[in-house]
């Protein structure tokens, strides 16, 4: 019978704001991303549909290109997956683009990089609209300073001092494929691509660098850090909502 | 008495997706954003404060930077206020800059131009993140045709085909000091400056714009529409989500 399945896949972009993120939680008041979706794919196919996401993501955090897959013995053609669950879902949460995948794709598994962008507003005043969307720093941030603090962790490494403590990965290393700071208008924008993440690691990594930024860690700080490979070496975990997964990279 | 009163200037940012626009309307179910930020002043000053605005939004519309002020007796610093009213007014409204101006300094009277910018995204389907902040087209957009149509309409013209039919403008004679359409990834944002603006105009003509990128009109239509002065001749009025007014420009 599974040899009839189809196995489809989506990519998702969703306002994390109103969520519990992407793993379905039993003890959270807000649902997740993954819950919600899966309803929406119950009503449509009245099958009891598993999802296998990319990664998890954190409340709050936001997706441009939030990758999934399931199995399924509907008959729906692959592209036409999309505007179907978009006529189902909340508006916060909309497939961009679904097709029908060979049967060994799996959105974790087969995944080669994933990219994640995090936003910083830095100006006296707090947002109206991008209260949920970046992380106001209201003191000035030497941006040149945050790249250079950024190079120590390009490329192989033990990110034990990047890695949040509930964090159950079993190897702290990871492969930090490219990184950049850019600046655009009020806007300073960390982009980094990895093999995989650790959970938090980029919102530390932020975090890190904001202190960098502000004067309080000089860029070589963070090559002390990432040596220590002590979580209290590092920065505070910069708050959710300026983070966002971009992309997620498969070799087809 | 009036000549002991300080005038103050704020320069606000919004989210307009749950206003009825910047104007106070007793029919309107939502709170506009002038009587939350006259409530958040009175709560402040204890005085009836009324503020002059740079000019109306629509439900719905966001600003960057939309320009008011008041005359208000009380003594807190110019560049205080903004903080002062933040810590009182909803995240969606917020006071960028203050200052206190010349006592002839009007919002509106002394503004000599504004510049607006609409958002448009067009893929096929709709986004999570920009569901209020982009209107929506999902077939493809021509725009270097846009951006030639668009051309005919840059200086002084009548632009009475481009007024919302409830404006009550003494004359429809408005002068377009600089116009452009960009694109950026899925996006294409027109921006379009002018000594002032008449009711729906931005809307409107990037409806009429919309109609020529997607190719039911051309680009020498807008000069035909232009002329006719006839508002049935021009496109729909674009939806309220994607438009922001950016700055104000003042003498000083």
């Amino acid at each position: 019978m599974f040899g009839n399945m189809r196995n489809i896949k989506l990519i998702l972009e969703y306002d994390g704001t109103n969520y519990h993120g992407w793993q379905t939680q039993a003890r959270s008041g807000n649902a997740s991303i993954q819950e919600t979706l899966e309803l929406a794919l119950h009503v449509l196919t009245h099958e009891k549909v598993i999802t296998y996401s990319s990664g998890r993501t954190d409340a709050g955090v936001h997706a441009w290109g939030h990758v999934a897959n399931f199995k399924t013995s509907n008959t729906i053609p692959g592209a036409a997956w999309a505007p179907a669950l978009n006529n189902l879902l909340p508006p916060d949460i909309r497939v961009r683009e679904s097709e029908e995948v060979a049967h060994d794709f799996h959105a974790r598994y087969s995944a080669l990089a994933k990219t994640y962008k995090y936003l910083i507003l830095r100006r006296r005043e707090p947002s109206a609209l991008c209260r949920n969307f970046a992380w106001h720093i209201n003191v000035p941030i030497n941006v040149s300073n945050m790249r250079n603090g950024l190079k120590f962790l390009i490329g192989r490494h033990d990110f034990s001092a990047f890695q949040g403590s509930g964090c159950t990965a079993t190897s702290p290393v990871r492969t930090i494929l490219s990184a950049s700071v850019k600046e655009s208008g009020d806007f300073v924008e960390l982009q980094i691509e990895a093999d995989a993440f650790l959970q938090y690691m980029v919102r530390i990594i932020t975090g890190t660098l904001a202190e960098v930024g502000v004067g309080r860690f000089s860029p070589d700080d963070v090559k002390r850090i990432l040596t220590s490979r002590d979580r209290k070496e590092a920065g505070k975990t910069a708050p959710p909502h300026g983070l966002y997964l971009v992309s997620v990279r498969y070799p087809y």
